[in-house]
């Protein structure tokens, strides 16, 4: 239990690694980059699900799900697609005790498979828009993997929108892009930057990919969900059409989005310390540890009840808070009445699984009338009055909640820098804390594969005008110097 | 739209099959074997999951999620485990465009996957119980399919449990059993017969299996979910070891347990009719739907307009009543003012897709006060003064949830026969409608194949005494007719 973790200055990966498995948030499975997501970890996700889940469906759509196999042919289909998909594929060949007459290849995302479908539950226009989104596992076939961040396996949610027009599936993808934004803010309290990804780094066989980066720790950045505009491309692979108002016979507009467990890896990267875990209440599902501090010569079993009944009676008033309260969860607390370990020991092991508030309560708090109220991210003690326990809890939630997203938002703005020239944007990028660098690009490939294949960054997004189109740039772009069509770009390293 | 639904007495098989094609629950997919949940079928999936995992939780297990792959070998390691798995196995012989050296199956169940982790993360019996749940999707590769009822890939939720004795485990399996028959019985208003398997019925690497059995309206049996003690069968395989108390080494005692989408088809098949899906309130995510009905002459927009607001108010008075009621769900009410569709339309979709009530409401019934209220399941409709709407529909909601069980349990009750001999069991058997057999049986597996073999009846389960132990029976055996060891068991014919 008393196992260290590295600390973020000395390896940050490192210190990653440490707080991922110590906090038995996940763990190495013995197949190839695979995880167990473990109880700790899971439960997170379950909150997640539970909030986006809801936000999803308060857009309209319904939740279904779609076969785990898709036959090789239909990966075929879309020519981008299977291309920017093959090389990751995991094949069924053999099932039943014989050889397949098609090979299967285990879903890397859905969009063939769900197109199939569609082609056959559309007919007319009144059929549109049809929006399904599905929670399931993908598997992409991962060289390097790191627990959440990429694993071969992994768990998500994929939206799939049909619409009669372009214009209304651009709004779906940018109304999704909006849903992923406010989702990573209030919920994970993680900071997003919302943009479009260049041509070299959208989703194979789409027209079009939105997306949220968030800055980590280390100044790196994560791509923490995508929302595509797939146009007719997958419509015309796969005969989706539908009789219009007018008589003709159309290919529909689609869209594609989705998120997942990578969120996870993300979180901890953005909140956590050297310490562990450090997650924002909305991801809690206990919210409050009392402990209660044990009178230490042996024999004062009065001292020792009268302890464990102020205790409860706080727990009591913090539930009633809870319930007066208009926080969007109830406040999950609980009493660590375990007497075979140390208090010590407790605030070790609840710090180190991100417990949001720690209540510790002995005999001379009893005597005060106080608590002792200690926040994971502050870790600072604060007496509080029993009688105000119940209502400061609810503001300290609140309060925490609030200030993990402003505190990595000034730790991204900090870290986010301007440059004019490549030799600048060069020397940002090897500097200790990495960060963002943003920079005027000339939107042709050739310039962004040069930054690629000497510093390692890429373009994570065209930051967009609140029209959504990339900011034109007066500058000329910063590795070619050409003129005319530059825009906006954020250029850093990533996981 | 209007397709017709085959009448259950004329093709039982083909009727279930329109009512889920119909009713939009599932489709066939592109992929043998496989199906397509669709969004009305998801849906009470999900009602399903958020209500049975409730009941998981409260028992002290938690969520977690392990990998989709099983590396070959880890299946062997287990031999009658294999045994019964291997010839339903998909395998991935490929993945990342290589060949793999060493093949992975697609888990037809976790055992062994999940035995490698708890090998890994139990030290000591301050470990134990260790108690984790997965919702995931599982693929045993079958010759015959039907929607819902057997598919090549289903979803489930599988527990599994460590614990430092047998007598634990044994525990564990029946409080889990216990679980399933209240849920299947509270929440699918279906009744069930909890009992044990018989030695060649339970679960390939098993000590024991119970199960819970329910009967169909054409007089068939469905096992609806099952509860394992594994023993120390697979922690014997893996190595699953404790240190305990007395400072020795053990294996742990083990169980497993699950039920999957399989329940959808099971919860048709007790109650939906010929005019489509009947659906336990606790299932539907929309309870009531308000049907306006339009003044049928053009132009009365005065007319129009009262029935909309009145349907409103309406709506508003069922939505206080819900906040107000003590149901375990809220309440989901919708009001459709689609004037493209005929009334007539609208009740005939509504009774498909299984909405349970449906509330009328038209000019002449404003002049009285009054609405018109249907149950689904009864068909008659009913006059309710309108100011006591709020009210009757919560009652009407609680009485459809009690009588669906309660018409379901006559109607197997009243299909359930004792047999004395073989003759009278194969009539009963083939009598029309079928039912439930109970019979004395020797325990000898080869009276219990004769019958396979002769009358396609499998015994569905032992029945158990309040001490969980078979039915002792004086009677001899039905089959060879020997005496001494017989005990009570139900024939039937199954899905």
């Amino acid at each position: 239990m008393a196992e260290k973790i590295t600390p973020r200055a000395e390896d940050f990966s490192q210190w990653y690694q440490d707080v991922v498995i110590q906090a038995r948030l996940a763990d190495y499975s013995p197949v190839k980059g695979c995880m167990v997501i473990r109880p700790n970890g899971y439960s997170i996700w379950e909150q997640i699900q539970k909030d986006l889940d809801q936000r999803i469906k308060k857009t309209g759509v319904r939740n279904a799900y779609f076969p785990l196999f898709i036959p090789e042919s239909f990966l075929k289909k879309e020519a981008e697609h299977v291309e920017g998909f093959a090389p990751q594929c995991a094949v069924v060949t053999y099932a039943g005790a014989k050889e397949l007459e098609e090979k299967l290849v285990i879903r890397p995302t859905s969009e063939t498979i769900i197109n199939s479908m569609f082609a056959k539950w559309i007919q007319s226009y009144r059929d549109l828009p049809m929006m399904v989104n599905q929670w399931a596992n993908v598997v992409r076939w991962e060289m390097r993997t790191r627990l959440f961040l990429r694993t071969t396996e992994f768990l998500w949610q994929e939206g799939h929108t049909c619409h009669a027009t372009g214009e209304e599936a651009e709004q779906r993808v940018r109304q999704m892009l909006r849903v992923y934004t406010e989702f990573a803010e209030e919920v994970l309290a993680m900071p997003v930057i919302a943009g479009q990804k260049s041509e070299s780094e959208k989703f194979a066989g789409a027209f079009k990919t939105y997306c949220i980066e968030g800055m980590m720790q280390d100044g790196k950045a994560l791509q923490a969900g995508t929302s595509h505009h797939l146009s007719t491309n997958f419509a015309h692979a796969f005969g989706t059409l539908f009789l219009d108002k007018d008589g003709k016979q159309k290919e529909v507009h689609q869209t594609s989005w989705g998120v997942s467990t990578r969120l996870l890896g993300g979180m901890i990267m953005t909140h956590s310390d050297d310490r562990g875990l450090v997650l924002p209440p909305r991801l809690a599902a206990t919210h409050v540890v009392i402990v209660p501090i044990f009178p230490q010569s042996q024999g004062q079993m009065q001292a020792r009840t009268q302890v464990i009944e102020a205790a409860q009676k706080v727990l009591g008033e913090i539930e009633t808070a809870s319930s007066l309260s208009n926080l969007p969860y109830s406040i999950g607390v609980e009493l660590d009445q375990d007497e075979t370990k140390q208090a010590g020991w407790k605030f070790h092991e609840y710090e180190l699984i991100g417990i949001p508030l720690r209540i510790e309560l002995g005999p001379r708090d009893l005597e005060k009338g106080q608590v002792v109220l200690t926040r994971r991210d502050l870790g600072k003690k604060e007496f509080v009055p029993m009688v105000q326990v119940g209502q400061v809890v609810v503001e300290a939630l609140k309060a925490m909640q609030k200030d993990l997203l402003e505190k990595a938002r000034a730790f991204r703005d900090a870290r986010t820098f301007r440059v004019d020239s490549y030799s600048e944007l060069q020397k940002k990028l090897d500097q200790p804390g990495g960060g963002f660098i943003e920079a005027s690009w000339c939107q042709n490939s050739k310039c962004e594969e040069k930054v690629k294949q000497e510093t390692k960054a890429t373009i994570r997004c065209l930051p967009l005008t609140s029209e959504y189109e990339p900011i034109a740039e007066s500058q000329s772009c910063v590795i070619c110097g050409a003129k005319g069509r530059a825009v906006r770009v954020i250029f850093a390293r990533s996981y």
